[in-house]
């Protein structure tokens, strides 16, 4: 099962080190504890919807580019739905093995 | 503040009416009771990630789609981050407005 949570943290934290700040310095901007954002970065915690905008803007990343990388690393992991009938089908693949193939 | 919740639970909405599906229909596929999926679709519950999957596979819709809906109508509703110096700047506009005008 993909879990956004997982991806979201995950893009949270590589924006995060793109901009090569600390946990401690976003967090304090974010006015969220340490602990927490790190629990959010790890895929750990489910960010609220208003600790989530508060963690973009302490980035200063829209919330809209977030979701959108988002939205392509769970396409990369998320099943297809190619039902692929016959020999050296590709069903049971996920996106990425099939991009990597292609 | 945009919130993620809120713009989350109109895509799902939106995809389950397109369907021509019930609240009933698609709590009762995703194992989620009525009551908490009507909260989701109003924005007024933060789903969790193993809900939102459950959610997305009752309403057969993968997770990266939905993502990128939410992507597209946070970018409508978030302020620019456009400073429009001089007469007839469009600062304080939101990105729809500019959208309408272009």
């Amino acid at each position: 099962m993909v879990l956004l949570r997982a991806h979201l943290g995950e893009a949270l934290r590589r924006a995060r080190q793109e901009q090569g700040r600390t946990l401690r310095q976003v967090s304090a901007d974010a006015a969220v504890s340490l602990g927490y954002l790190s629990e959010v970065e790890r895929g750990q915690k489910e960010p609220s919807s208003e600790l989530l905008s508060a963690i973009c803007m302490a980035l200063d990343l829209p919330l809209s580019r977030v979701l959108t990388e988002v939205a392509q690393s769970v396409l990369v992991a998320e099943p297809t739905r190619l039902t692929v009938v016959g020999v050296g089908g590709v069903a049971g693949k996920n996106a990425k093995d099939i991009v990597d193939a292609a």
